[in-house]
Parts: structure tokens; sequence; C-alpha cells
């Protein structure tokens, strides 16, 4: 069986191509979206189930065992550059596999944290990126539900994006006569008509009242405006 | 002792908060950043180690059975305006509460799915928001793996923003002059100094080489713009 | 598999069978009285066991997960304009294959609920029909365990049947000369001779001892007839 | 505690009340069925959360342990004369307690069955009256699942009341003229005009379109009935 | 393969022979005596292992689910005329199958008890006799436990079997003369010497002090006598 | 609470007294009968539920954890001269128990086994008496399935006691004048008249046909014996 | 609770004293011989039975769990300057443990690893000393299964020591005569004569037939000399 | 299969071979040693994954049941003279295990025990040699722990080997200068410059500040000594 297979992986460039290592909700999303890009994926996971889902969909997808170093070198891991840990919530197996894929010497090692000891272990072996999806989607969701945002990022401590719709001091005006910069400390990024895409946000763009618009500025700004009326 | 906890409970306004029933990673980070930015939380969860956890620090929490009923009107659950069902991994517990909360008529109802299906009852059901932390973060990291990119947000189809350093062919220029928007159909919106934090990108902005700049635009420009070198 | 399988599932015309999904008791004894009936039945359950019990009884019998999109496709399920959810004990099993039901569009969606709360859940994702059997049975049975009826049954509030012995005061005269109406508000709407079935009661027949006769009225009076001597 | 209780459970008058031992679904339905129709009954159940749910409804419910015999007669479960054995799916708890209850020498002893296997043994063992709900519904529901019939039931072999709308060609004439009986082998046996209760049918209630009717006769005459438009 | 097994199963003469269901401890001890005194015997255990270990040992073995009709008719087990349920621990399966052995009609039937509840059961569904291992040798070891006897069995209420030393004043002596009946109101019933078997002991055997005997008698004239130095 | 009971504990005179640990049916009979006899008995168990039903009935009743040393100690297990480890499957507290009352040095360790294998380690401990309850009543009942006899016991290799109903032949003669002994190389040893007990049988005791008699001899004979009509 | 404790841990003077996880066997072990030679020790569990059998015998031994490190905090692990994890088959555990003592930045943390990823995951960690008691010591007994060593233990590659019984020609001769270092490339470092301790051994010793001695030299030598007779 | 294996097993020359029955890590570690050894080892174990890692480097390995007499004997286990009962945390298959092995009659069975009362069983039941790894290592590792030893046994109660850095008074001179023996009452047995192996020690030996030194003695000097600085 390794006999049919490894050639078959052995077809991808490694080193312009990643593994992702566990295929649940995280890493299948992620998986899928890199192949979208053209990316060639190599996906491991020990649920056949799972491994049958998205066979003919990444470039290959493999049921094994993650935590044995002979398995991962059989499956040619320790040639990637670029690898990324998304196994779920068996703390365990998290670590002895991204423990293996450190001392391989691979160049970027991506891991998913489920706590924050979980995050200090993952980097104490010497991790490179840790992820914390649940921590960071109920941080973005809570924008959400407070109040009248569409959407919302944070990008670094106090710089954020947000989707809202526009309050009534700036509609039917250039943006340049708004002063929304000066008023409000923020500046419109870019601009939707109903049933079009977005485009940027010039100084002459005029704001009407079914638009949805994307403001950038630091958190309370944006928190604020959004929920002017 | 619900003589106790129910007035301490009624003194929140129910209109102006949010009850946040589950209070894994990702209901405590939602609950934690409400409470940051002055909204009231009334948090929910079976487990009394997280519920003390979180004790002193949500303004009110509560260990309590979200599926039942009468324990969620004891609770005054039914009196608030926006609730959110984080609970993470008990499918049928997160379909009775949310059911619950649907049937009291509860305004602003969001709820966390872990699968297409279980996502598809929720909505089946009557909740307003459903959200899928671990499907989204999965594809925002895919991203970051790919390529240089440092932050990665999507807001609609087709238009994102991209945090990332600067191409050495616009560096040392002023924005005006270096034509990103022509060149690469994108617009420079911000820009992070070393030690600073981000201001907005305007015309007479010189980029840096250590700088770190935010771009927005059409999702594939993003991408090929944090390609280059 | 599949190959063989589907032609044979094709060849009910699913316009007018019904699909019943569970076959625990309440399914097999719901599935096997459709059959004697003349109804085609498509039988669904994981149970490799009862699967066969039932195979060469019911027309077309299959192991399936009924909680997956595609087996149900696969099988013709949203094809059919009847369906009945007859899962016993598993709740969210029970909600997801009628949360698929309904997203299929069917026309007539039965499912049997083991509690209030599921019962709930069931009609507002849109199920049709909602059966609640250990319930309706235990309601019935205590008429039967109080008093002398044979048998009871309620159609709607306040309006039942019962089967039981004529008291001593009917026995001998014509029902037009006992006032069964009058005297105890109620109509003998049937009689039965021991060793014979049942026939209409008509103002003519003369009720004997060893009678069984069925009156139809209000629930109290038909409790307080079946009471006396 | 034993010394409590025992007196209160006492002022029960044994001979006229009912024991019902398991307060499952079909249990408390059973038990509040009785308790509305002012028969006192003694509730047993060992799951505390289910007695404390129905004390201050069931004259007396207690928690124990039904397969003791040394519990029930303590609680003078053999000074009663009916009894209910209600419990759900512990096949051996259902047996253990059952055949206590026949060694007390009670006069009626009713028990729930789960499966055919389950009924024989009870009878075997000398219980007067086996039910099967989840069989008994299943069969039920079958008729209304197949047509157009609103409620069914079959009170002997070949004998059978069906709730329905009327067919066109009984409509707007005097029962008398319409000659059910005689085209139909049929007997309407109550009527009910929409906003009010059913009442008895004679022949010269009119029928009319939007009436719901009670119709008895043999079953396969009622089902065709139904089917007619 | 029941085609095979049939007919081999079929060649035991079922009126002459005994079907053993459970092959534990109780169970193969008890087949493998009747196969040493030629009775045929057909043995069935769900375990595997259990059914290989006999095969060949006994008439037939046969590995199937005891609980199921029609199972248990494959096997003609309806046809004998003795069977025996010595199914260890697992009282659901002990009683469905002594209740279908009974059901069948079967002469003699024999079922081992693990508790007196469940002996209750097995009387009341009419199984004939029923055996409790632990309890009988669990009293029979008592009397060795306590005194000198080496072995003890009580035919019936106050009338016992004791295996024993002699003691010290019948040695020596013809029991005619030792008066062991008037002294002790015992007979000695059997005499072993060293390296022989028993033989019956008469009036004339003269007892040594290294032979062991058999006395009958009351239960406590057999435990004084056995104390005796 | 140690201070209370080990006073108690130590009132028994330990040499003349019996440790029963394990009060399952084995040890509980075991115990129950020893009483019965007057020996004071010390019943150890780690089922409180056991403990409690044997309180009062034995001498003294704890629960302990017979595997660990000091428990044992404290309880003065180690002064007694005879002890039971009736333990009924727990193979490793069966043998961890007897290994500590072996190194105590007690005089006379009996221990229930349920295995050959468990037989072997138990002597290879040190254990003076080994039983097999479930194999020894096996065999003995399958002496009673096969023919008439109503009880039997087998001695030693090839020396049987018998419980049976009399052949004709021997019946309405004095035994003196049926040549037992000499047609059949049996003795009958005792016999019982309806609604007595048993009495020795003499030369000069008549046999009738409603007596039951009780026969000693080799195995075979008895077995024949008692086929006889 | 916490109250008092903290007082009487802070006694110990942290930086002369060792905090011993995991009070298993290894634990214990190594705990006792630490306390043997005047170290003190706070030993941790999470098992309640163990620490209460070695309270009285550390300095301090407190039940607590030691993957939280708010836990660890209060008893001022932080403070010491040595620690060893002693956690034996919890994977998780043990590497949560470890990593709070690594991140406290405590001196020398020693681990027991139990198998080889785990090893290498606690090295990534940042643990100081590894060690794997299994393996070590099935290393070193495989010398004493083989041969007639009595002990052996190997410092280094290639350097050990023996206990040995004496080969015969190097009997009743001085050492200094007997030429062991030149014949056998090893040196005789002790000797033991019966009844009393090991001594150095000097050129002037006479070696006895019963003696025991312990040589020294490489693996290969000592283990061909052990071999000699 | 077992024809297969056999003739393979049997070209063991069973009585210079060692059988290792468990191959954890301490009977895995144990079996290498041998091989390493040119002993012949058949290794013995329940779970296929640790046996088809062992094949090919063990002499035999064989997946096998070692509680079952018969399984033993299949593979000639009771020929060999020496055996070793590596079975880790299962306390009942080593008890079992052992068992067979000396009721075999091998000459040497070692056993690893678990704790004192598995010991004292093994003990019992007649193993000659008991080997307790965890408790051994624990007061090993104890020693390197506290001080600045670098290895550590003791041989006996009382005299130990340590390996350690020497103290500034003994460096630069001849060992016959320093009189070791005199003021410390030890004896320096070898000495290691870095980059080479051990030596013995001589009287001419010069110790240098970067050597590493074995020295012999009682148990308290050599703790003391290695703590002089």
């Amino acid at each position: 069986m390794a006999r049919n297979r490894s050639p078959r992986t052995r077809r991808i460039t490694q080193s312009d191509s990643v593994v992702v290592i566990g295929l649940g909700r995280f890493g299948r999303a992620l998986a899928l979206e890199l192949v979208d890009e053209h990316t060639e994926v190599l996906g491991i996971d020990e649920d056949p189930e799972l491994v049958q889902q998205l066979s003919g969909t990444l470039t290959h997808v493999v049921r094994a065992d993650s935590t044995k170093e002979d398995v991962l070198r059989q499956l040619a891991v320790h040639e990637f550059n670029r690898a990324v840990v998304a196994i779920g919530t068996d703390l365990e197996a998290s670590i002895l596999t991204a423990s293996l894929l450190v001392s391989f010497g691979i160049q970027d090692v991506w891991a998913k944290a489920i706590s924050e000891a979980h995050g200090r272990i993952l980097t104490q072996i010497g991790v490179h990126h840790v992820v914390y999806p649940e921590h960071d989607m109920g941080q973005r969701v809570a924008h959400l539900v407070r109040g009248r945002m569409l959407d919302y990022i944070e990008f670094e401590d106090d710089f954020a994006m947000v989707k809202t719709t526009p309050p009534t001091d700036i509609i039917g005006r250039r943006l340049a006569d708004s002063a929304v910069r000066t008023r409000y400390g923020l500046t419109v990024v870019a601009i939707k008509r109903p049933g079009e895409g977005f485009t940027y946000a010039t100084p002459e763009t005029v704001v009407r009242a079914d638009d949805t618009i994307i403001v950038a500025g630091r958190t309370r700004e944006t928190e604020h405006f959004s929920e002017l009326q």
C-alpha cells in the first residue's frame, strides 16, 4: 500500500506546498481555502470518513497517525516547508505531532491551540505560529452582538476596521465634505452600493442611505461611529 | 439561594445587556470583550469551575442547566433582547437552548454552529445569526500560511484587507507617487512605524522599509501584492 | 452496491409511498400496518439486525445513516411526499433527520417526540405532525386502570368513546326504551355479542348482560357510565 | 425519614388508589390523568428529579428502588388493589418490580412492555394487563399517515372509529337522506362544527363542508370512506 | 451454515438428551458430568471461546443467542425434554431464555438463580427446578470451616451426612459395641481405610484411628460428633 | 469511628471465630450458617449495602477494603485462626486478600476460586482450602437433571449418596428381605415417611410406595438404582 | 484552608528543598530517599489516598492539581530551585506540569519520561534532566538474567561494576597474586564476607569461596568474568 | 500458523535462552540488551503493534495471551530455563503468567512488581527474583537531584558507588598523596579524562579539574564527598 501511495505523495513539490494535519472544521476550511488559491495541500487525519470526504478535493489526503515519526517520514512530511497542526481537541496528539514537526526542522509550523496552557506548550516546543480560533472569533463576534456593526476586525491593539451602515449626517454628501476624519477620527475606506461589490472610497464619493461602508480607526472610535443613527 | 441570586440578576437592565450561554473558549472571549466595552453580561454555564473562574469578572455568572425552560425563566433570560448560545460541542444542548430562546421571542439570538447540519437546524428553528468560528478562522489562517501576509480579513466576497510588509518599489516614496492604486488595484489604508500604532495613510505618507501597512482591495490583488518583494 | 439497490428503490412510486426512518417498536408497527393496507414503505434504520428482520416484509428496507444528506438523496428520500421520523431515543439523530426532510420540502413530515422540548424543536424546524406515543398511551391507559372500561379513546377535548359492559338498568331493553341519551348524555354506538364482531346499535337493539358496548359522549359522562353496575 | 413519610402514605386509602411505578413519559401522563379524575396516586421512581417535578402534583410521590421487597412494603404498596409498572427501558427492573407486585397478590397489575419477549415474561409471571404503547401508537398513526383521516382508533379487530372531513356527496344533506350506512356500511356517530365541540349525529343532522365527523364501521370501510373526496 | 449444523444437531435424540444453555463454570461442569454418564448434551453459549473449548467434548456445542426464539427453534431446542439454563450473571438473558423454554412446553426446565429475586421470577414464569449454587455451597462450606469435618451434606432439614475422622472412643471396637447410635444418635454409614475406597459399615466393622467415616443423623448431632476427639 | 469499632471487634475471641471476607451470595450463606451454629463471625465487604443488610445478623460486620494490610490489622484479622476469602468475581482482590491472610500466618485459610487458574494461584500462595462452588454444584445438579434422583452427593471418587423414590420391587418388604445390598450393591441409609423427617433405615424397616429413601454406594450403582421403576 | 497551609509550606527554605510532583512508586521512593538524607520535600499529588499515606513522612504533602498555574503559585512552587515531575502515566498532565515549572524559571527541572516521544517533548519544552526508569532498569536487569552476576551497573558506555561470586582461580590467594587486572582487565573494588558489609579490596585481601566481590572494568570483561566458575 | 511458527521457535536452544513476557518499556529494553549480548530471546506480548516493532530485532517475537497454559506450552515456554515476566500494569495478567511459569518448574523466574503487595504475591507463588524498577530508580535519582553527583548506585545497604567531579583538594595530586581513603573513608575506583573512557585509578593517578571520577564507599561518605567543592 505504501508503494502505491508514496509515489503519488512525492509528486507534490513539498517546498511550495502545505501539510495540514487534522481535518476537522478548522483544518478542512484552511485546506480548502489553500486549494482554492492553487496551493497544493497534503491533508492527514486519523478519521477515515473525513479523509474520504476530502479525497478528490485536496491534492492528497491520507489516513494516518500523525503522532508516529515513521508514519510522517513515510509521507515525506519532513520535506515540507510549511505545516499546520489543526488537531482539534486531543491535546496529547496535537503536542506529539507538533513536537515531531519541530524536530524535523520544518521552517514554518502553525498550530491551533485550544487553551492558554496548550498555546504555551506549543510555543515552548518551538511552534512558530499559534492560533486560537475560538478565542479570536469570540472577541470578534462580541462587537457584532453589541451594536449595529455588520462586521468587525481588529488588526492590532487599538486599530480596527468596521463594516456598518452610514449615520444620517454623512449621507448625501461628498466624503470630503462630511469631515469624517476630523469629527470621528476615522477614515471611510470602502463603500458598497446595493447589488454591487465594494470599491475604494475617494474624497469625491457621495454616501447614500442604503450603502454599506467600511471605516478604519481606533477601536473605540469605530464602536462609537457604528452606534450613530 | 434562588432568593439571593434573583435580585442581583434583576439589577441588570436586560434590554441593554447580553446573556451568554456557554462559557468555553468562544463564549468566554466574547463575554470578556463585551464587559471590556461596558456591556453588562449574564454568563451561564453548567460547569462550576468555569463559572467560578469568571465570577467577579462578568456582571453576573450563574451555574445552570440552560436546556430547562423554568431555569432560564428564573434567571429572567426571557427579558433580554440579545442572547448568544456559545455552547461548544453538545449539539443537543445547543439546539434545546436555542429553541427556548427563540420561543421566548428574544429579538437577537446568536448561536455558534459546529457543522453545516448544526447551522441549518439553528436557522430552521429561528436563530437570527449563526457563527462558525472554526471554519472562518480556518479560511483566514489559510491566507497567512500561504504567503507573507501578517494578517488577512475578507469583509465580503472578493473584498479583503491585508496587513503586510511593503514591497521594495513603494519604499521611500510618497504614496501619491507610488501609484499603488493604479498599478496594483489597491489602496494603502493605514501604516505603522515600528514602536507606534497604526495611523491613516495619506497621499503624503512616505513608506519605509520597516513599516507595516494595511492595504484594501480585491482578494486576488491583495494576495498578489503581499507576495511582492 | 448502490447500483443494485438504487434501481429497486426507484421502483417505489414515491408520491404514493411512505418513508419510515427508525424501525424500533413504533416505526415497525407503523410500517407493517401501512404494508397491510397496501401502501409501499421504504424503511430505514442504522441497526442491521432490525433491517434484516424486516427485509421481505416491507417493500424496501435499507440500513443507512439518516442524518447524512447525501445518504438520503441516494435513497431518493427527497422525492417522497410523506415521511415519518420514528427514531426512538436519540434526540440528535431525530432532529438532524427531520431537519433534512423539511429542507427537502417533503409535503407531510411526521415525527415521534419523546419529550415536550423535543416536540417544540420538531415544530420549530417545520415538522408538520408531532406524535407523543408514551404520553398519549399513558393518558389512555389511565382510564382503563381506574375503572371498569375495556377500552377508551378521547377524540378531542371532552369527547370520548368507551368500550364497556352494560349497566344493569339498560339490560334486556330496546335502546330506544332505555333512554341512555337522556339519562346519561351518551349514545350507544355499537354492540358486540359474545363470539361475534361489533355491529351498529340501532334504537331496536336489545342489550344483553354479556354484551360489550361502545358508548360516545363527553369524557366525564362516559367515565361515570362505565362505573355503573 | 421513614417515620415522617409512612403516616402520610398511609393516609391514602389504598383500595381506591393506584400505585404508579416509573414516572417517565408514560407513567407521568398516566398518573396525571388519574389525578385529574380525582383518583389518588402514589408515584414511585428512582430519579430524584422526576420525583421533585411531580411532588405537589401527585397525591404522594416517593423516590425509591421498586425492585426491593422491603422498600415496597415500607410504602404499603402491598395494600393497594391496583398497580401500574410504567418502568421505561430497564427490562430487569420492570420484571423484578412486577414480580414483587404479583407476589403481593395485588388484584390488578398493569405493566408496560417494550417488546414481545418482555410482554411474554410479564404475562408468564402473572401480570394481568400488558400494554405496548410504542407498538399501538405506531399502528394508529399508520392510518393517519396514509390518508385523509384526522384520527383513528380500532376498538377490536375490524371495528374502527375515524375522525375525518365529510366527502362531497354527503354535504348539505340530512344524514337520513345521505344513506351513509347503506352505501358505505358505516354510521356517522358524531359531528363537530368549527369552533364547537362534538355532538351526536342524528338522522336530522345536515353535514356541512367545514364540519368534522366521526364515523364507525369495519376498518376497511372507514379507510375507504376517508379517502373519498 | 444453518444447513450444515442442523442435520448434526438433529442426530441427537432430543427426548433422551439435555440442552445446557450457558457454559460458564456451572454449566460446563454440569455438561461434562452428563457426557461422562453417557447422556447426550447440546451446549449453547454466546462466547465463541467457551464454545471452542468444549467442541469435541460435548455431543454438540453451538454459539448462539439463546434469548431469541427463532435461534432456539432452529437448534430444535423446543423438541428437548430437559433443559438447563446455566447462564451466569446476566439476569435478563437468564429470564428471557427461561421464558422461551417454558413457552416451548419443555417438560423439565432447570435454572440457576443468583439471588432470591431471580429465583422467585424463575419460579413465577414456570421454571420447574431452581438451583442456587453459591448459596448452597456457602452453607455447606460453613460446616467444614467450623470444625473437624472433612465433608458435609444436608439432605433435608435436619438430616445430614458428615465425613469425619473417628473420635477416640469408637476406635478399635466393633461398631456394634461402640453404640454410636445410642450414644450419639447417629449411624456410621461407610468407612474408608487409607489407600482404599469407601465401603459400607456393618456392625462387625472395627474402626481404626486412621480411618475416615461417614455418619448420618440429625444436623446437630453430626456437628457435635465431629467435634469429639 | 475506629475508636468505637475496634473495641467491639476485639470482644470476639478471635481463636474461636471466623472472619468471612466477601459477603456475596456464597459468603453470606456461609456466614449466616456459622452464626446459626453459634460461631462468631466477623464479616467484611466493601459494599455498604451488603454490610448494612447483615449488620445485626452477624456478630460484627464492617465495610472495609480487605486488600490493604493496615485495614485488616486494624480489624485484628491477623489474630483469627480461621478465615474465608469469599470474594466473588474480582480475581485481583481475592488474591491480594488471600496473600495478606497467608502472610499473617492464619492457621486455616479458605478461599473460593472461580477458575482453575485462580485455584492454582491460591494454592501457590499458600491458601489451605480452595473451594469451587459453581463447578461442584454443576456436577451435582448433572445427576439430578439426568434421572429420577431427588438429591445426590458424591463424597469421594466413586462413593455417593442418593435421595430417591423406592423402586417397585423393594416396596412393601422389610429391607432385610429386599436384599438391596446383594442385588444392587447399595445400602439404604435412611427413610422418610410423607410428613415426617428422615430416620435411619434398619433391617426391619418396610419401605412404602410414597417414602423417600437415601441409598449409599458406588456412583454407578446409585445412578442405576434411581432409574429403576 | 489555603491560609492554614500556606504558612506551613512557606517554612520550607525553597532554595534548599525539592518539590516532587507525582507520588506514585517512582516519586514516592525518590521523595522518601530525599527525606532520609535530610532534604526537605514538598510532595504534590492529585490522589488523596497517596497524599494521606505520606503525610507525616514528607516535610509537606499536598493534594493539588499541578497542571494549574495558580495552584502551583499558591504553593510557592515557583520559588523552589529543584523540582521533579514524577507523574506516572498521564502524558498530558506530565507535560502541562513540566511546562509550568520551566516557565517559572526553576533552575533544575527533572522529569520522568515513559516513552521516547515523551522524553523528546520534555526536552523541547526545556526540562533539564529526563529520566527513563523502566527502560534503564530493563537494561540493568538484562545482565542479571543472563548470567551469574548478583548486581550490575553501567556508569557510562563500556564501564561497568558487577557484584558477583569469585571464580575458583582467585580463591585463597592475595589479590596481588591473582593478577585479576592483568588476566581479566578488571579491578576488584570491594569484598564482602558472609554476615559483614562491603569493604575496599586491597592488594593484600585474600578472597574466599563464600565471599561476594565487586569488580570494575569494561562491560564485556565484567560479563565474561562473572561467567567463570 | 502454529505449524509455521513452532519450528522457528524450536530452533532456539531453550536452555541458553530467555523468554521475556511483556514488551513494554521495561521488557523491551531488557530484551534488546540481551540480544546485544548475543543471548537468544523469545518475546511475547498481546499487543500486535509492539510485536511488529520488535520482529526482526528479537530472535523470536510472538503475539500471544500469556495467561493461558496451552498457549505457553505451544510456544515451548515450559522448556526454557530463564523467564522474565515484564508485564507492566495488569496485576492479574502478571500473576496468572508468573503462576504458570512457576508451575512449569522453570529454574529462574524473574518478575517486575509494581507495588509491595504485588511483590509479596509474586514471592508467595514462588517467583525467584522480584524487581521494582520505579521504586529503585526513584531512590537512585533522589541522590542525583540532591547534589552534585553525576550518577549513583547502591550495591547493598550502605555501600555505594558515585560518579562525581573531583573536589579541589585532590586535584593535581597523585591519589596516593591525596589520602582519599584516610580522609574521606572512600576509594577512587576509576577516572575519566574528557573525551576518553573510564580507566582504573591507581595510586599514581593524578586527578585533574575536568576529570570525572567514580568513588566507592559507605553511602553517607559518598554523599558527603560529592558535596565538597
